[in-house]
């Protein structure tokens, strides 16, 4: 392994020992935004050879059930995810991976470049589920780090319009920097969405295909429902609220339907060819880098669990 | 104007004077749910006679905006739709409507058949937006008259499997009575959900592909999220309640996709072919028949709305 | 292995030794419609135990190529399939096969049913690529053992109206017992075309939604385009040219699309349903059974090459 | 009207008066690809006034008929369409035209670009039906007119490869200059299928998703059924051959689905945003310019059908 990314879940089991339904029984070792070079193949192993630098993704299916059958592996129940309990990550010097999920980088591409496939095939994977393409005008809701990788991703889809809104300027002037069309700062108060989501409309100008919230929280889904158009999409990426209060009904019955997404699928290729071939730029959000040794880890995860101009925060030596 | 039924929609207009966004200002016509017999066409009317006994879709819409123009002409913000303010509604003797929306009735249809293809339409639309057919098992939260037509149609989608959920006996007995395969009494209490899930997973015995929600409440919604499988969908038919407080987030994390239906397009065609056919069969869910007087239109709204044994209320001279 | 059925391809292997690019160069085990007995299972395996009843599923896909991942295993180009040189086929007393391709019978249906899982099969995954439902209005071009099924799997998803059309009167007697509501004789000739279409759509009434094409010859494929209505489809089943001179252009420039379908994907649970519930009865188009003695053997196959009443010819003992 | 493009069946329908199925009986004017300045508008069109700069779809349909219905508009078979006979077409000095079919020219965009909607539209239709994107590698055989408006909507539909192949050097010299990723130079000759295949195959590296014939002959076609992998599409846009003779069944058995296009619907939009946006670049394609005169229209007619260096051919005063 050589380079690794930090994610929020990451941060999430290591302050609190569980995320959702998992809880940390016995020690695990997490990380799973990952790259590295090969040191040695099975036998039967074709396609890559020791030396060779890698982009991993990180589950393992069963390739047995329904879901893995009908092709919708992200849903397989039997995955084997790194630093999922109790199965270990990849913040290691080694890891024994199939070699069908080490997917070779392209000369032009660093191998942080290569972690940053994991992160990036979330947003993908949502704008595959959007059907983002050249006439799909989209509104991202968050402008952290996965809120920002949807930048990117639907640019890359053809997206003519993207805006994302926000509660911090920082965040704001990064989602600018690489590519949003238009920013809208809110504040976190319930009452404040009718005359948001105008805001939001104007802003845009023309109407929301569809909505990406990255965040998952009550207000951004609420504003999202409400400010996308009749017969848009929610794409509910982010998971803040497990449950939430959201005006559901009126969306409903403009036919504004709500998809979820569950990691990815299928996603390492088109992130290798989007960022080798420049068509997304991933190097500007990652801010802060660190090395392997005991007092860095520490300073790695206070930085990327304080936030602030941090976004992605990178184990690579 | 022969046969008109009365909807949920209707009552609600009638003692409170609006619905969701729409406020009655002018006394109004009210009624949706008609047949009748053709008095007199236009001179470039083909496809009716004076005579011919016709359904009648409701809503002209714009045929103009994208909405119209891309298929989903439900969504026309300019739709002027029966009974809707300022539009007046079906319940009166004679209607002047457009000739593409007035569907001649087969022979072996009744009026009163006819007036059924309006509620059978919104589960028709429901089960296209599910994608319904023979490999779809279904769960219906709610046995209301939108519940159960949501059966028949279901059934003649291809439904291998109905289980229904009510909190009240006579109307699952209905429901089964009409092809629902499994019927499940559930109390209304949010705490029982956990317990009730899994009640209703184990009367169902397979997986949930489609949950339609045709109560559209904090429970029915919160219970369809749950239940319904990885990669399935729940259908929100019902608008109980405009604002919800429910588990998305769980959901959206196994691609649990939530899909709102917005009244019907292109379905009258195939409601003449599924009740002239014989594949559905509305009559057992027209309980209660009146005539037009002042006193029998009175008690035919009390009727309607006191529920009871009432399903469908049918005006029917 | 207990019940194995004749296809036309093993009797094409037979007469020519070669079928398609597939040559055979080394003595070969034909069959592969099959079902049979469990006679042990390795240590791994959980849903299967001995002398449990098993219909098999014959193509073992690598899941790791693109196409697997995406979920249509049935174009995987590294497919080991029963009776493709050099993989050996079913017609054995023993084969080995994974277990996630052995599917349980259930109690009701017969061993020799199981093997009718095959080619009922084929018929499904062309009815789910065409998306027929209670809404399509079907033409089957051709009624011999893939056309009949392809008109039981047509009802079972829904078909409103079936027409088949054939050169031969006793296969349209079979066609109609077995469910198709229209039946057309033709003549071998091309020039009758257009007359022929005109008494195919005549006696369609309604519009032709989908056509199957389940000969592949030059003047089915033509009846088949000319027949469907602008905006559907014909899925070419049958192989019987390799090359066609059809009018390709003016089916596209009414947006008919043509379809292929190579084998199936995820079909036995489907079939095992529509055989078990009733949907769908196999039973009256297995017309000859035989053992498995040498003489048997050969008096199978001549039977089967013959054609005349025979439709599928299985071994059952 | 200020500006109309030449298209190949103008020319057609000078030269021999017919069109497939369409026959000039009476004197007709011809001309569809076209933009003009608003004179009048009724009373109550609100989107456009007097001097507004529009460019003209073409075809008006019924909006009553099933396909209308469904939004497919494009299949509607009362439609009325420019130069169609007996409908009189758009090379004229005024015609009077729907205001929804007319669409303002953002004022970046002048009118010839405006009067390109017209081909381009037919190539977005085809990128739709194809669903290109950024996973879509794309094959465009024919480099005519057609060919290179289909370089440019792939391109901004997001294709990452676009290879292009025909027998002029200058043709795919062309292609190469607006963005066509390699160009394969092709004999005319059936014999040489094989070779050239393998050819394209080597030019393109990546496997091709998706071919767009843009000639319609025996020739095209055939090398692009060849040529696609499993699983892919061929869209059919030429029209050169009625009946063709091609390798349609061993496509089928690699699921190569062959889709056809009739024009387009809803695409002017997406046209004016692509041109104005500068993602796509129609100003190359207009090699020739005239003016309305009698002697210049006569030229302009004899330049187009030459082909030679003349792309499109447009009246411009």
């Amino acid at each position: 392994m050589k380079a690794v990314g930090i994610c929020g879940s990451d941060v999430h089991f290591l302050k609190t020992l569980r995320l959702a339904d998992f809880i940390v029984k016995e020690p695990i070792v997490i990380g799973h935004e990952c790259a590295g070079i090969i040191e040695e193949v099975g036998s039967e192993v074709k396609n890559l050879v020791s030396g060779d630098r890698v982009a991993l993704e990180p589950g393992i299916s069963c390739w047995r059930c329904d879901r893995c059958r009908e092709g919708r592996y992200n849903l397989c129940p039997d995955v084997k995810f790194f630093a999922t309990p109790p199965v270990n990550g990849a913040l290691a010097n080694q890891v024994v991976h199939p070699a069908d999920l080490c997917f070779k980088l392209p000369e032009n591409m660093s191998l942080e470049e290569g972690a940053m496939c994991e992160p990036l095939s979330v947003a993908v994977h949502a704008c595959r589920r959007a059907n983002i393409g050249p006439e799909t005008n989209v509104l991202i809701m968050g402008a952290g780090p996965i809120g920002l990788v949807t930048v990117l991703a639907a640019r890359a889809f053809g997206a003519p319009k993207i805006g994302i809104v926000d509660v911090n300027d920082h965040r704001l002037s990064v989602a600018k920097d690489i590519g949003a069309d238009e920013t809208v700062k809110v504040s976190t108060n319930m009452q404040d969405i009718p005359e948001e989501v105008t805001k939001i409309q104007k802003a845009m100008v023309v109407g929301i295909d569809v909505s990406f919230d990255c965040a998952g929280v009550d207000k951004t889904m609420s504003t999202a429902l409400n400010a996308t158009r009749p017969g848009g999409k929610v794409i509910l990426v982010g998971m803040g609220h497990p449950r939430m209060t959201v005006p559901l009904t009126p969306a409903a019955a403009r036919e504004v339907d709500v998809l979820g997404v569950q990691r990815y699928k299928n996603t390492w290729p088109i992130c290798l060819e989007f960022i080798s071939s420049g068509k997304i730029d991933v190097k500007p959000l990652i801010t802060h880098r660190f090395g392997f040794s005991q007092k860095e880890v520490e300073e790695a995860f206070e930085t990327s669990a304080l936030g602030g101009t941090a976004i992605k925060v990178m184990f690579n030596l």
